[in-house]
């Protein structure tokens, strides 16, 4: 909502998330999808809305970004195709990108609309979506991976929020067929809500997982544009192996040299869970 | 700010920290230091508003009183000596009660109002100041410390941000003289603000601890109703050792049966810090 000239994300009609002072407006429109809005404000930059909810903010994009690409990247033995699901801000492609291993990127996001408003207004996120190494696809990433069966290494979910065009994202049989649509060994991720604010939602994206994909490992990190700040992400490995140690450390620091928020030690201590959340899981 | 019913921390004058609707206001009134607010909000429960911040909600003041309290405890050996500067509302004071070792807890709090008010709005966090263990003394923080040379194990500073009357908590000498204060071995924390949106400050604070205590580790970890909802906390050790490696495991996992926040997994990952944080300390 927003009252005078201040966005307030209007988390659950009592309590807000990220406010902010709107000082222009750049963007407004309606795809057939969902309500897209583009504005500025001098701390965040600017802020992408879907369905008045903080999609992207130029500040702090960069917690997000890396720990839903590089958590699952490099758990995966030399991943070289990746697809993204959603993300048509164009940000995970990005750190994609920066894998030297990577040799293709498929980004298959259904909203057009999306990719053009990160094109005009995030160059910083949008950019990367001329490298030759990428394909944009604009379609629904249900039927793009149910028809792609053994495509990829690495499936990266970015999606919205579990309402609107995203529900079928979330379920177990999605998962399946992106178990399916992994080469023989891989990994997927997927952004899976605020654990402090919709803990019961976190635990059951994670048990979907779990029975849709096969492994399904919650770690989290803070994002400070999201509800409650501290948010949770879902990586699945096939097979199955553990997170923390199993990696290739030296592929993780040479990556986190250009990286603002992922290293090793950060990728080992976000499957540290508090006990609130060990115990709904 | 408070604009339809709705409260917003006003972070900047442009961003906000915690937004929500106030449902009820409790309590409102000025004591000789600072404006004191209580309002009532059904996600949030009473929340405790000092000039005009969020200092504490019943929702989530675990995860900010874990965090401040175990990691200096579980660090220092053998604590029996607890001071905590501060933290009138008694979340810090009931946590240190968590450890059985634990004989004497001074809470030195120079605003009566504030102990007042979390005795009638807060007995979640306020009833264990009537634990025999509890010496509540009322005064100023910094005379405390200058006047108790070798009287602790563990002090904690659970002040409210540097601004007004907790300025004087986050200078070089003060850190020196809870250094004298306390006994051979120990350990200190204190909260230090947030690295998402006020790194400098982070970098300043910490600064200043190495500077006047001898040692300054940061650790940081969600606090969903603090702005940006990562938080930062700086641990002092006195002589100095590896807090993620070198502690009572024991006496953690214990603990932690008790803990909805904190457990030995978290207290090692809490150390492991973003890029962008390593780059400013």
């Amino acid at each position: 909502m927003i009252i005078n000239d201040w966005f307030i994300e209007d988390f659950n009609s009592r309590a807000g998330a990220l406010s902010f002072k709107i000082e222009e407006v750049l963007f407004d429109s309606k795809s057939p999808y969902q309500t897209i809005k583009v504005v500025k404000n001098s701390f965040f930059g600017n802020v992408m809305l879907i369905d008045d909810l903080v999609m992207v903010t130029e500040r702090d994009e960069f917690f997000y970004h890396d720990m839903l690409v590089h958590v699952p990247l490099i758990c995966a033995q030399d991943p070289s195709d990746v697809l993204i699901i959603g993300g048509g801000d164009g940000g995970s492609v990005r750190e994609c990108l920066k894998h030297p291993e990577i040799k293709r990127v498929v980004l298959c996001e259904i909203d057009q609309m999306v990719i053009d408003v990160s094109r005009e207004f995030f160059p910083g996120l949008s950019s990367c979506l001329d490298d030759e190494r990428v394909e944009v696809f604009v379609g629904d990433g249900i039927e793009y991976v149910k028809n792609h069966k053994n495509g990829f290494d690495c499936i990266i979910i970015d999606s919205t929020d579990p309402i609107g065009p995203a529900v079928g994202l979330f379920t177990s049989e999605f998962y399946g067929n992106v178990n399916d649509a992994i080469k023989g060994q891989g990994t997927m991720s997927a952004q899976t809500e605020s654990p402090a604010w919709e803990l019961d939602s976190v635990a059951k994206i994670a048990s979907n997982i779990r029975t849709g994909f096969g492994s399904a490992y919650v770690y989290t990190a803070p994002v400070p544009c999201y509800p409650s700040g501290m948010w949770s992400f879902v990586l699945g490995i096939k097979p199955d192996k553990n997170p923390c140690e199993d990696f290739d450390i030296e592929r993780a620091e040479a990556l986190s040299k250009n990286c603002m928020y992922y290293n090793p030690d950060i990728h080992r201590s976000a499957f540290a869970l508090p006990n609130f959340i060990r115990e709904a899981l």
